[in-house]
């Protein structure tokens, strides 16, 4: 397991290890008629967005984080004996492929070295990439195929967002049903890591597995915050269900792991938003929110019930001030977005709410969110800003990229 | 299994025996804002459907039909041992309607009676159905949940289009894997029936099973004519997927039952629609279609490969031409809408094409497709005629709502 | 004038001549695929829609209403010397049909009598319709050309809801800016009515002209009640903006004709739905209203200021309230849609509130909407039904089908 | 008028002079929410698409082109004695501000200086921005109205595509009737300018006029080019329409200022699209297109008819070589996006197509599209880049954003 004990006991403490993704080939082939089906909002200058997402890691790096990158790390475990085969297995099937293609596939991808199959695995393998020689006849059904089927393989650009798919929570990790079935099979890539990868095998699992069937019970880690003394948060959207959060939370009760989750109902008007696009922790005391949705939550508590299970107790504080008596504070300092009613909105789209700590009181933000990064400065946070020009395109922030190994508890 | 034996040998042959399934409390629940969710089109006045349905099943009847209804079957399904609670034990879980919620959802459905219980299986149950004693405080997590999530088992309003979820196919028959999940429950009340009503099990199930996860192979009964002479009919489109069809068609060339598949690769640009709202059989030699959309499609034949699994030939021709060359016919007469270029969409948007035969030449279809209907007349066809203005507004017309059990052949 | 002195005195007075318009050729070139284009939410059986329709008319003058039908109102118009001349002149124009088609178009219609001519007025003209003589080479332009320019006078469906175009609001009229461009030239036909029909000239317009540009002030008729005591009310939404609100006020206080407007601020969510469409009236006192729109009304009084203009009055109490208060009621009795929660929201989308009097508590409604009529008719009120099938798809009922030209007031 | 002659001869010769608009308040107002009324595609850092224009207008500057700006010839115009009145007297009226509103409004602006107004004329006057001194109780209804209302005067943030508004052909231009409502005062600012601004009195006005309603009649200078040789390229599509084009033309005809117009009827799946988005010239036989839109366009010849009026011939040959045949030119060298299938959809959207030349064989053109910015210079073009990724976010490039006044012919 290396050196780091791995576990994330807080939002804000001393981040000291953190899984990234570098965009990739699934961005080159993000084109505006095919950006919807592939869940990504705008379309980016891959080079540019890669130039800036290595800035953001060497900038994580110089503060003493060890950043991993999805890429990497899925090369190292297809070089571990069985894990290629296993993921092949599941990847390259007569429902995901097709029957009459599963062999040209397969035998294609046999001639790719670990790294090119990585590229593939996560940029996706359209019917383009075939060589000639593993082209046959079904490929015909293909062309004619409606929807976004010209895919044996297909792309999985929102990896970037490596928070949503894993989610350490205190001493363990979750393995996430992610809402879209087009992002299922991120979280098969990510077990392929915690099923083979030397680094990574043998934690403990709370919940979740992506080669079983969820139904309603969807988890998403944008919406997950293990912000210590004992207290989960978890955003309860239309990405994250109830039914995920109570089945996690009787988990992490039974292990002792967590004593309270509490519940952020999001306002049904902006179902898809995770907790974390709207609410960040950047000190210990203090966060970053939204307030036009933020105060729109409604707050429940959920412990373990007497007679096992989960007992839920409606709360009747503002969301925030619920958040500040969890942890023992008598209130927790608040930056809103600033700039006034336009500015707020703005800078909620761009992601100024979506902070990622690597120590308290040292958070990363995209530059273009001015006003908010000004307040935040006044109240004594040092702002590292990296470029979102690119990267903030497809939504989603520092905290969204990012996916904590290990951090430390901070005292409440 | 009754005097008459099962299978479906053509699509104008002597239609023996239907299944169908009356509107119902799943439509009542139906509104403006949740109708899309539930995958609907329209909100319907239930009364006038209802009594137009069964006017639809009497003219059946009237004809020699045997005609059951999906309520009543289920009701008989459920009085079979075990079949109660291997249904309930499938829907009623942690992933579906939460696990705090469990425990007083299965004890409230067991004070319901069969027919009842069958009521809330085809129509959903809400949480404001739950009375007074069922209901925990984990209803608070329901009620501020995002999503359609008012349901601990959502309505299945599309089971009145009882042609997609199950096809007879010669002698055997598919459990479909329906396109959209909020559909896949409908296949489940199919597979109880045919794993535990006396008169429906120790059938060939030729492919699908609603407890597996069968990825990006989906197949929906409105895509799936078996016209006879050995040979299938499939549409390829968004709904029902190339994966699907290639799997179909082995089992059925491996076990003898077909010789022939033609697939009708839809037109992209109308990617969501089945092959039966643009195709129909009308006699022997004679079809409805709508030229706007078949002339666009691409067509294919899949028939056995030596080395075993499928073979594609790309047809040169037009796809009405190659269905009559594949049964063996010089030409096909055609049905259009008739009426001229606004009347031609606004009838194949009123399921004017969606006709279903009872016997060669006698065919039901909607009143309100008054041109199409004359030019069936002037076709020879004997067309009986069922109110639409209630049923028509799912878009699905007789051929949707019937699943042919029991069908002769016709001779080629 | 006739014998009849027109104007409108209340909504719920004796009704003694009413102006409705039948379904026609427009709506038989309404397709799934233009429908949004021309602003109708549905395609819907003509021939069936006519026989609705004429039955309503037919039960209107059983209660010895007059009706006059817009058809009929303008091949009467087209016959005063003059009128023709002056629609055509403002029909067929270089803007409206292209500079190359303007003589070809004007000498088809001069080929046509008047009768046929306004089916064309009404129901457009395509130029499908044009005979080969009047073909020239500028049609190529038009077949190529993006968007709904197949018309050269394109269809006007929603002329159906005489209710928009013209209010009669006391002793005048308004001749309506619509707030969809498309439908602006119904009020030209209106217009050419009230300019040189014998029976409608000499009446005293408050306000409106379709030959002006009106900018933001729009005002459509289904947001427009004058109920009598001096007082108007008038929904404030998409389709009816403040801007036509302060300037019908300012008139009608300088007239004499009112002494208070009553602005229903309809809730933003649901910005494009007339007043009528959720509340309207049954009886002296008595309305049948939709809560979860009406309830959530900012409701502001009018009132003529001493400076000139208009002053304004934010209202503290509910809606309802404000106009019980403004007629000297002490309340008024309200009828909500009945039969629970789904029924509410499906009966409001069928027109359940859109109720029209002919003489106090006597309505005419849909018969779909089974629950909101049983209440009525509890609440003493006389329904007349008309069928809905047809009609609704355009969704509006009965007061939206209706002019009133000449209504008693009631005592307050 | 200045030393240089107005008038605009070809695509590609030495540009002299050119109208653009800098990045502003408007730009500040966008917000995810409002962005689809205000008709601007995306949401952009406002400091940094400033600094990227100014950069954007240095370089112009240092190729020998006078530049001028938007706000600062609009605060020159307001200098004008009768140009602010004018202005005001059109902008501030009952329909658009609301009557109650006028005189209020009127005297805030009374305070500003000219340039001061013209921020808020291009940027827009919120009910915000009124001090409390402007503020009457007519303000209330503003707040609860529904739509885009809480704006007295909308923000134009489209002003920054000077190119649509007017067009320089040849010797005179146009003030173009605009398709969107929404952008219409656009051209009422241009109007003052062209009426009051003494470098911009006396020009001949082809066709236009913002105080008129054109009805169908729509151009967009998006869609206007004219590239020398007595020719004019017109683009058809859902904004510029037939009927303003065969209006056009007739007057360029008729004053001898051009002798044919080529139509570009767009495909209508794209029927938004401006033809410069898929089409421009970088060198007199060199131009940069988009295949996949050019390709299907329908090509048409208007002239002079001998009858007076136009005449439309069919052109059977690609659009791109009856361009190049109306030039007399043998071929066109042409510059697809380059990249493969995902990159040549990705340039388009990202305004690769979108190129504007400064003097044969030297084009600006946004960083991102590095495929076609390397195939053009492959093609002995100079390419100078400026920064896309805020200015690009709107959907335009440097060939929307500028506004030839003055540009020298070339030799065909």
């Amino acid at each position: 397991m290396g050196d780091i004990a791995y576990g994330v006991h807080s939002e804000v403490g001393r981040l000291n290890k953190v899984l990234v993704c570098r965009p990739g080939l699934g961005h080159e082939r993000l084109t505006p008629s095919n950006s919807d089906a592939l869940l990504f909002d705008d379309v980016l200058w891959v080079q540019n967005a890669q130039r800036d997402h290595a800035d953001f890691v060497r900038k994580l790096q110089d503060r003493g984080v060890e950043v991993v990158e999805l890429h990497d790390l899925l090369a190292e475990t297809l070089a571990v004996p069985g894990a290629r085969a296993w993921l092949l297995d599941r990847k390259i099937t007569a429902n995901e492929v097709g029957s009459g293609l599963v062999h040209d596939t397969r035998a294609f991808l046999d001639t790719l070295d670990h790294a090119a199959l990585v590229e593939h695995l996560i940029g996706g393998l359209s019917t383009r990439d075939l060589p000639t020689e593993f082209r046959s006849g079904h490929l015909a059904l293909v062309r004619e195929s409606a929807g976004v089927t010209e895919y044996l393989m297909p792309p999985l650009p929102n990896t970037i967002y490596t928070r949503d798919t894993t989610c350490w929570i205190y001493g363990g990790l979750t393995l996430n049903p992610l809402y879209w079935p087009a992002r299922h099979d991120e979280t098969l890539l990510m077990k392929s890591i915690y099923e083979f990868h030397p680094d990574y095998t043998g934690n403990t699992i709370w919940w979740g597995d992506p080669e079983l069937d969820w139904g309603q019970a969807t988890l998403e880690g944008g919406d997950v915050m293990p912000v210590g003394n004992g207290v989960v948060l978890i955003g309860m959207s239309e990405r994250t269900s109830r039914h995920a959060i109570t089945q996690l939370s009787e988990r992490l009760f039974a292990a002792g792991a967590a004593e309270r989750v509490v519940v952020a109902g999001m306002p049904k008007l902006r179902a898809a938003m995770h907790l974390d696009t709207v609410f960040t922790f950047a000190d210990r005391d203090l966060v970053t929110y939204y307030p036009d949705i933020v105060d729109g939550i409604s707050t429940f508590s959920l412990r373990a019930a007497d007679a096992g299970g989960v007992e839920v107790t409606e709360e009747k504080a503002a969301f925030i001030d619920v958040v500040a008596e969890s942890l023992g504070l008598p209130r927790l300092r608040a930056v809103e977005p600033g700039g006034g009613w336009y500015a707020g909105e703005r800078q909620q789209w761009d992601s100024g709410n979506n902070a990622v700590a690597v120590e308290p009181g040292v958070v990363f933000t995209y530059d273009r969110n001015t006003y908010t990064n000004e307040l935040l400065r006044n109240a004594g946070v040092e702002v590292i800003e990296i470029v979102g020009a690119e990267l903030g395109r497809g939504r989603g922030g520092g905290h969204c990229m990012t996916c904590p190994i290990s951090r430390d508890p901070v005292d409440y």
